[in-house]
């Protein structure tokens, strides 16, 4: 099977026009199959406020009330997702930019209300893998955003985390997927203030070490647990890596069961 | 050649959801190849009110400076957009929505500075044909928003008529290419206060003749101007027609040289 490379940035490169031009430059030198999966970012909270309208947060988990998604739309799904296009296609890269709702491509529901509501979230059903198998035979590059759709016309907020792992799987079935989540560091550090303490190679039974002595903590304990559900479902490598090595075989922190 | 049809909606329409839900409902029974291109609307004048931006007009044409720019492709290529495509595959109609960078489907180029400064507005310089025919072929239905770029990472705010009338020309070179402009009236009117009084057919001659004894006056002027050049440029049949009736062959009225 061919290989797909399937990256993942967060807000905070997303913020940074810098940091994001320095990530598309290695990004688009990666070789063969790709597809970008950006989160959200800086944009949409700045809107809100400018908008006036509070941010709404139960537990420490933002709320998407109708005023919100749709600014999460027209941040995530325009201004963000078309920068980003615009940048790739300047770099000669052929980018197509996606929500979910686009050729029915991430098809969800909105999550049931139990002791929270959190509004128009969306978790994921079905991702249309043919669609994305078309588009990078044609040799497309699909940039997509945090937005799904429930196929009865309502748009919905969804983690990008999530869309790059279920995207992830159902690319599984057609090629042989690497993942890569790519962040500020160039790699999971061992000691947090040396830069260079880069964890080469993390197994799983070395990553629950690395919980219990606390080397892994905070937000990191989440993505790790993403990492190995990734690996359990279909993912062939996934990484950790920094925004100017997406491009090389096994950059940052490579994680294996 | 087969036939493809290209629909034109404006703000008027984009406003009003019950209208846009009729427009979509007529617009899906459309048999064939067909592209939806849609204008603005009043989402991002309301958006530049709540951010407090001030809406600049020089002799009546909006100027798109940074700010400006940003509110078109959130509202344009975010919110209405995507809405749309949603609307559109509740509806089992599989819409892929796209902006000029998308692809690189259509590139353009900042419009020169003459007696006045325009801002971030784009003038058409190529549309990617190749893009929609694939698109086309494999049964998607794109549906376009009034954002271009210029191929070096500039996004650019492009008048929908204009995208609508630069696809038809590129389209008709592998189409029999029907363009309908669709709006809140039925089709154009003999006389205003007459919603029966629909003009069936109209020639370049009788337009003329319409013009200068005034029954074609204001906002008809350029529409009809834009109606003639489509036609001497690759449409095979242009109409103005109401949103109820785009998916019938020669809705409203009919336009021919």
């Amino acid at each position: 099977m061919e290989r797909l490379s399937i990256v993942k940035i967060g807000g905070k490169i997303i913020n940074d026009s810098e940091l994001l031009d320095q990530f598309l430059n290695s990004f688009q030198k990666i070789e063969g199959a790709k597809v970008l999966v950006h989160g959200g970012g800086r944009a949409a909270t700045e809107l809100s406020k400018k908008m006036g309208i509070e941010v709404k947060m139960i537990e420490g988990r933002r709320i998407t009330d109708a005023e919100t998604l749709d600014i999460a739309v027209m941040t995530y799904a325009g201004l963000i997702n078309k920068t980003i296009v615009a940048s790739l296609q300047a770099k000669a890269c052929q980018a197509i930019g996606l929500s979910g709702a686009d050729g029915n491509l991430i098809q969800s529901h909105k999550r049931e209300v139990g002791a929270v509501d959190y509004g128009f979230v969306g978790d994921i059903d079905k991702v249309n893998d043919g669609l994305l198998v078309s588009l990078l035979g044609a040799e497309v590059v699909p940039v997509l955003c945090p937005i799904t759709h429930n196929a009865q016309g309502q748009l919905l907020n969804t983690n990008a985390d999530t869309i790059a792992a279920a995207v992830t799987q159902a690319m599984s079935e057609h090629y042989r997927v690497t993942l890569k989540y790519c962040f500020e560091y160039n790699g999971v550090l061992e000691r947090l203030d040396d830069p260079n303490s880069i964890i080469k190679l993390v197994t799983e039974d070395a990553a629950k070490n690395y919980i219990s002595t606390g080397i892994f903590s905070d937000g990191m304990i989440p993505k790790v647990e993403n990492v190995f559900h990734a690996l359990r479902n279909g993912a062939d490598q996934v990484s950790i890596c920094g925004i100017n090595y997406v491009h090389e075989k096994s950059p940052g922190t490579t994680f294996t069961l």
